[in-house]
């Protein structure tokens, strides 16, 4: 994560767009998504958008940057033990259910990474999440080991499957089940596996 | 499955327009194929594309179907054990790098996925496709447990997470890896949980 890329040294008009920009992604969704969007979302002039923007590409992947760094922000910490961080993680990205709005906003955040591929600057981000993803989840899993919580034998492994069970959590929940719609079994899998690597 | 979606069993006109279109998304991507890009590869009418096929969600659909008992039909079978089917399956799904065409066509059919939500025929089809899949892990595993090559308690939720695993890798190599970059660390995390769901 770059210095500038957290919230709390965002300038104000940079923190409103990124405000403006998730409230137009809740509306609309990232395939209908315009510039003119977010802008109705931010009450100011486009124009002060392309001064901090070229478009919406660049916008995007500035959004990125500051829904993770509001993600590894809003993770309590304090008086949990590292197996209650680690599910507590669980729980906030992938929720039993999902409202209507947090559902558009995670399939937009899906799409946008399926459009990675397309988009280097994209790619790039998305590289990175994954790599702080992973560098929390190896961070959670060490300090397990260490309070006699975790028993694994290679943290970093474990934490390159935990981010690809979470990714593909979230993948099947957003493509085949409906908002609304309980993902039970594929939590209590998630469950069993946490029980399983557990001391 | 449906017993028509079977290709073995497929009208000759129909299993060549499947064909068609899986050269047409290689050469294309999902984003940009059209219908045209299909009656090019097919070298036959685009009226007799159309006989068949309303238009091309209704035909990404059956062509979803054909890819699915492709893939079923042409895992091996014989003289491997459950543990070695497990590994077969990951290595197919999975391999360590891509050719360009290869990437295009599974970058094209996470894109489909992607567009589910959008379209409920798709949505359906992909729910097809995960119950299919685990339903082929769920079966590994349980005879991988008789056979007492597996450790596993509840072959129902090993099954679920597997399934998860290999989404959530194929969503990560997808979107931030390059087709020919190595996706050893998430390959060798994935052979690190069979090792140790062995017996």
């Amino acid at each position: 994560m770059t210095q500038d890329g957290r919230a709390e040294e965002l300038e104000p008009a940079k923190r409103r767009i990124m405000e403006a920009t998730y409230r137009a992604l809740q509306k609309h969704g990232y395939g209908n998504l315009t510039i003119q969007h977010i802008a109705d979302e931010f009450e100011n002039s486009k124009t002060l958008l392309y001064y901090h923007y070229d478009g919406k590409d660049e916008l995007l992947v500035d959004f990125l940057d500051y829904v993770l760094t509001q993600f590894l922000n809003s993770l309590p910490r304090g008086d949990r033990t590292p197996k209650e961080e680690l599910e507590t993680l669980v729980d906030t990205l992938l929720p039993e259910t999902l409202s209507e709005e947090a559902y558009r906003l995670q399939l937009s955040m899906f799409e946008l990474r399926v459009n990675a591929p397309h988009d280097e600057g994209c790619r790039e981000e998305y590289r990175h999440v994954d790599a702080e993803l992973t560098e929390l989840l190896r961070d959670i899993l060490v300090r397990g080991v260490e309070a006699g919580e975790f028993d694994v034998n290679d943290p970093e492994a474990e934490a390159e499957l935990f981010l690809s069970i979470l990714t593909g959590t979230r993948a099947r929940r957003l493509t085949v089940f409906k908002p609304d719609e309980s993902i039970e079994p594929l939590r209590a899998a998630i469950q069993s596996h946490i029980d399983r690597i557990s001391a």
